[in-house]
């Protein structure tokens, strides 16, 4: 799904956005990352935005209703207002980041998960390969999570997405050139595998 | 995992805790459902206990440590602030639900996820079995998300897992006995095998 159109596309896609952002956040502190906290500040910007067109479409909405749908509509303007909290709450996540992690919260832990950030580069073996083609759960042992095409993202990508390196044409999408695509990929414990990721 | 013995641990379940609360808060206005709902107030109630925790182990943990580890320490103390914030967006986003969700949000999505709750009740079929043989997945075409057992949450249950109705005794774990499972699980789209869920 792209930007969301109606108000319960836009709800599922705030719920994609914060969804991704909590687990980066808890990541970025988790593994002392700064690189997926980045990424989490990125959603915020975007979680904001989608909000903010959800407060306007709701107004939209709600002209010519009668008061009883008007006063439910209502409501849903309350989601800006918990969504600015919740990603205000992931900042103060991220900003600890920044200050550095103590090393007592790195202990070894078996069971954990770890996300890693990728970006699709020149002479990359992945670009221009379908996900089907990558076989990056294979060769790496990490799922993918979500990709990033520029300031869009792909929550559901499917074995025929393409992947693609900076400054590629997009045919299939509107307005998708010259974006990098980032690849958010998560997996279960061990840890020997993640060099193989440095091919990309 | 439990409740959680070091930082580390305990940064995991929050994780656990939020990520979960976030779907349950977006699920619960996204289907107008107040079963959810009261599971993302639960969630809610003990993300804010072990934030209390860790505040005091934080606090343990940084006695006799130089200044630089107790400064460093000294932001994960943050974390609690952002868990609090979070927290209060997703009970915003559930206060929304009590009033009554606009069916205009509940427009037909294809793509998107049902969450539902379902409680092992007496006569349940699949009361005393292990998750491999209860087969949830196969009947109910619903993936199971977590089960909370009483005021405890299995966030990664296995194939040996097994399900008990309420005021049974769980020889396996300490201080469960009479607390009933009740299990959250989500599937992709096509509401009709949702029905089959009744069956518990």
């Amino acid at each position: 799904m792209r930007k969301g159109k109606n108000l319960k596309e836009m709800l599922v896609r705030l719920r994609d956005l914060t969804d991704l952002m909590v687990e980066l956040g808890y990541a970025a502190i988790l593994q002392d990352d700064r690189e997926l906290a980045q990424e989490a500040q990125r959603l915020r910007d975007e979680i904001r935005e989608v909000a903010y067109n959800m407060r306007v479409l709701t107004i939209f909405a709600a002209k010519g209703l009668p008061r009883k749908d008007v006063e439910q509509l209502s409501s849903l303007l309350q989601i800006g207002v918990a969504v600015k909290e919740i990603s205000d709450g992931i900042d103060d996540m991220v900003e600890i980041v920044s200050r550095g992690v103590h090393p007592i919260v790195q202990a070894a832990y078996r069971r954990d998960f770890i996300m890693k950030v990728m970006d699709v580069e020149e002479e990359c073996p992945v670009d221009g390969k379908s996900l089907e083609k990558a076989r990056i759960p294979e060769e790496t042992g990490f799922f993918i999570r979500a990709i990033r095409r520029g300031d869009d993202w792909i929550f559901y990508p499917n074995s025929k997405t393409v992947l693609k390196k900076r400054g590629q044409d997009f045919p299939q999408g509107k307005g998708c050139c010259n974006k990098e695509d980032t690849i958010l990929c998560q997996k279960n414990g061990e840890k020997e595998k993640v060099r193989l990721l440095r091919k990309f």
